[in-house]
C-alpha cells in the first residue's frame, strides 16, 4: 500500500471539479481496489490566482509545462474540452511516457486514429471512456465485453439535451420553441444550442461508437447528420398514433456487402424497442452482434459526478496497468479498414408528411408518385386539415434506399397538388 | 501475427458448443483484435467415443491431467457446471501457471474466494463474466467501469425462466401452474423447475452481484431467498391496478450504517421503473452508486451464443494479458469485509392481502393489528368476494423492519375475522 500513483488534471470546470470531488469522498475504497494511493499532484487552470474552493490543497499551475516535466505524473487526465491545445497536450503526455485519460470526445472523433498510434509507440494507455454517454460503460464494453462478436448494429440516444427535448414535446405537446427554451432555463441546452439540436455533438459519438463496434476507422465527415429543429408537435402526434416514438438517434450498422455507415438523425422507434423508454436527459446505447445478439446499456449521459465515475475508472485502469508493469497492453486498434456506405445507398422505411390539395384523385397521383421512385408503401392516412381545401398524407414506406427517397422528392416538389413536404424522418422497423 | 494462443476447453455442451462455433466464426475479427491466434487445442468430454459434430477437427479426452500437462495450454476454459470436479480442475489449472475462464455461477457463487487467491498467488487470471446475466456485460462494469463508484444497490433480473413466467403471467392472466407447463414446453423451464422458480439461480448471482458490487465477500448463505410459486394472477392483477409489475429481483443493498443486505425474492416494482419493462427470458442489472447515480445493463440472460459472447470475451481478455506479460493483474479483491444486516433488519414497504371475513370493523381491527406492529399504512382497500361473506384487504405499507412485518403476521394468524394470509410481497418504492 505503500506506492503512490500521481496524477496531472488538465482543467478544473465541471467534470474536472467531480473527478477530485470521487477521489476525494471514495479514496479510502478506491484504494483498497487499486493497491495504490491515487493523487492528484497538479492542475492546469487557466488563472492560478483564482481562488477555486474545489481545489483546495491541491497545487495549481497555468504551464502545461510543469505537467509535461514532472516525472513523478504517471497519468494525464485531459478535461479541458476542445480540440487545441487538448490534443497537442496529449500527444505530448503520451510522447513522455505518460498515459492519458480524457472525456473529450471532439479529440477522440476527429484524432482518435493519431492519439491510438502514440499510446502504442510509447507503450502508455489512452483511454476515453467518458466520451460517450458520461457514466455509462460503453466504451470498455464495445472494446473488450463485446469483442467476440461481429457486431453488425449501434444505435444510442447519446445526447441528453435533445432527448429531454423530444421527452417534453412528446409528453406535453409543447412545441419545439416551447420545449427550447424550457431545456435552456434548465440549463439542458446552451444559449446557442446548435451543437445540440443539430445532431454535431451525436456526431462525434456516433463515429467513436462506431469506429470501436466495427473495429474500424470512421471520420467524422463519414457521418450523415440531421437534427432535431425541423420536428414538430404534428410529427409526434403521428408517431403516437402509428405505435412509435420520436427520438435521436446515433446509428452505426456494418451490412458486410455495403460496407459501413454511420449517421445522426431522428427516428421514428417502436413504443416496444428498448431504446424508447429511454427519456429524459438519460442515454442508452444499443447494439446488435452476432453472438450476443441484443444489449443496452443505459444511465445519465452527462452530468459532474457521473462523468467523473466513468474517468476515476479509467483513471484505476491505467493504474492497474501501471502496478502490473503492463507495457502496450493492446485496448484497442482500429487498422481494420472498412469501406463506408453513402447515405443515398443506405435503406430505412420512412414516414413521409405531405400537405396536399383535398380533391378527388390526390391519394392516387401521391401513390403513383411513390411507385415512379421505386418507393413501395406499408399505410397511408389521408386526413383533412382546419383550412378548408387543404388535407395532410402521411405515409409510411416499406424498407427502401435513401436514393429513392430523394428521388420522390423531387418528384414531390414538382407536383402541383402537393403544397407543402411537411417532414420525411426514417422508421426503424426491425 | 506468428504467435498462438491454445485453449484447453472443459465441457461441450450448450454452452461449450457456442464457444467453439463463435471462434470459428469471428476467428478473422478476433485474431485482428487481439494480435494473436486463439485456437482450440483439447476439449474434455465424457466420452470420447461419442460423435461431436460441432467439435469436428478437435483433440478430444476424457481425461483432465492431458490438459493440466500440456504445457502448450495456457487457458482453461470450465464449462462442465456443478461444483465437483469443476472446482478443483480450476483450480489445478491455476496451480499449473493457467488461466482460467469460466460460465460457473455455482462455483463463484460458494468458492469465490478460493479461486481469487488461488490465481492472485499463482499471478494467472481469473475471469468468469458468463457467469451471471448471460451475454450481458456485467461482472466487468463492477469490476472495472463503475470501481469508482461507492455502490450502494444492485438489483437485477436474473433468471429468465422465471421473468418469462411473471411475463406471461402479466401478459395473458394465465396462472402460475399452465404459464409453467408453457415455459417447460418452451425449453424455458426444467422437468423440475426448482432452481429456478424457487430462486436458487438467482440467489447464486446475487450473491456473485453483490461481492463484486461492494467489493466484499458475500456467501451463499448470506442470500435471504424466496421463489415465485405463491404469485397468483390475483396479485399480479392488483400490482397492475396499483400501478406495479411483479418481478423476481436479485438485491444486494449495502447502507453503511446496517450493513450489506443480499436477497432474491419477488417484488412489486413501479411501471417506470427501468428494469419493469423487461420482458421475457431478457435480463437486466441495475446499479446505483454515489457518483454515476443510476445505470442499467440488459441483455439476453441465457442462451449458447449470448453466453458464448461472455466466455470468448474474457478469453481475449486473458490473451491481452499474456500477449502483454502482464502478471498478477489486479481483476478483483474481495478483502474488504464488509457486516451483512439481518433480513428482519432489512427494510421495505409490503403489499399484504388478506381474506378477512366481509363484516363491519373488520377494516378497523386489521389497521389497529398493523399499528401494533408499528407498521404504517400507506393505502388499504377492500373488495368483495365472489364467496358471500368473505372480503379481501390489500393494504401496501411504508416502509417498515422485516421484523415488524413477521410481527403483524403472527397477530393477524391469531385473528380470527382473519381468513387467509393470502400474500405478503415487497414493494420497492424507490
Amino acid at each position: 500500500m505503500s506506492r503512490e500513483i500521481k496524477l496531472g488534471l488538465l482543467g478544473s470546470g465541471t467534470v474536472g471539479s467531480g473527478v477530485v470531488q470521487v477521489l476525494r469522498e471514495n479514496i479510502q475504497e478506491i484504494t483498497a481496489k487499486v493497491g495504490a494511493k491515487l493523487s492528484i499532484k497538479t492542475v492546469l487552470v487557466r488563472d492560478a490566482g483564482k481562488k477555486r474552493p474545489q481545489l483546495e490543497n491541491l497545487q495549481v499551475t497555468e504551464n502545461f509545462q510543469d505537467i509535461l516535466d514532472d516525472a513523478e505524473i504517471s497519468i494525464v487526465v485531459e478535461l479541458m474540452g476542445g480540440l487545441h491545445p487538448a490534443r497537442e497536450y496529449m500527444l505530448q503526455a503520451m510522447e513522455h511516457g505518460k498515459s492519458v485519460v480524457t472525456a473529450n470526445k471532439d479529440v477522440v472523433a476527429q484524432f482518435g486514429r493519431e492519439m491510438f498510434e502514440m499510446a502504442e509507440k510509447h507503450g502508455v494507455d489512452f483511454l476515453f471512456e467518458a466520451s460517450v454517454g458520461g457514466g455509462i460503460p460503453i466504451i470498455t464494453p464495445l472494446k473488450q465485453c463485446l469483442t467476440a462478436n461481429r457486431m453488425t448494429e449501434v444505435m444510442g440516444i447519446v445526447n441528453g439535451t435533445t432527448n429531454y427535448m423530444l421527452t417534453r414535446m412528446s409528453e406535453s405537446g409543447a412545441d419545439y420553441a416551447s420545449v427550447l427554451k424550457e431545456a435552456q432555463e434548465k440549463g439542458y441546452a446552451e444559449a446557442n444550442p446548435s451543437a445540440d439540436v443539430d445532431g454535431l455533438d451525436a456526431a462525434r459519438k456516433a463515429a467513436i461508437l462506431a469506429t470501436l463496434a466495427f473495429n474500424t476507422h470512421i471520420d467524422l465527415k463519414d457521418v450523415y447528420v440531421e437534427g432535431i429543429t425541423g420536428i414538430t408537435t404534428e410529427d409526434i402526434e403521428y408517431a403516437r398514433e402509428l405505435g412509435y416514438v420520436v427520438k435521436l438517434l446515433a446509428i452505426g450498422k456494418d451490412s458486410q456487402e455495403k460496407g459501413v455507415d454511420v449517421r445522426v438523425h431522428p427516428v421514428f422507434l417502436p413504443k416496444s424497442h428498448p431504446l424508447a423508454s429511454v427519456n429524459g436527459v438519460y442515454n442508452a446505447i444499443f447494439v446488435r452482434g452476432n453472438a450476443i445478439g441484443e444489449a443496452m446499456f443505459y444511465g445519465p449521459g452527462a452530468g459532474s459526478l457521473p462523468t467523473a465515475s466513468s474517468v476515476v475508472a479509467d483513471i484505476i485502469e491505467v493504474a492497474r496497468d501501471i502496478l502490473s508493469d503492463t507495457f502496450g497492453r493492446i485496448h484497442f486498434n482500429d487498422t481494420n479498414q472498412k469501406k463506408v456506405c453513402p447515405i443515398e445507398e443506405t435503406e430505412s422505411s420512412y414516414y413521409v408528411r405531405l400537405l396536399v390539395d383535398d380533391k378527388p384523385g390526390v391519394l392516387g397521383a401521391i401513390a403513383t408518385t411513390f411507385g415512379n421512385a421505386d418507393v413501395s408503401l406499408q399505410s397511408v392516412i389521408q386526413t383533412k386539415q382546419s383550412i378548408p381545401g387543404y388535407a395532410e398524407i402521411v405515409a409510411i414506406t416499406h424498407r427502401v434506399r435513401h436514393a429513392n427517397i430523394l428521388q420522390a422528392e423531387t418528384k414531390f416538389k414538382a407536383l402541383p397538388v402537393v403544397n407543402e413536404i411537411r417532414n420525411i424522418i426514417r422508421v426503424e422497423n426491425e
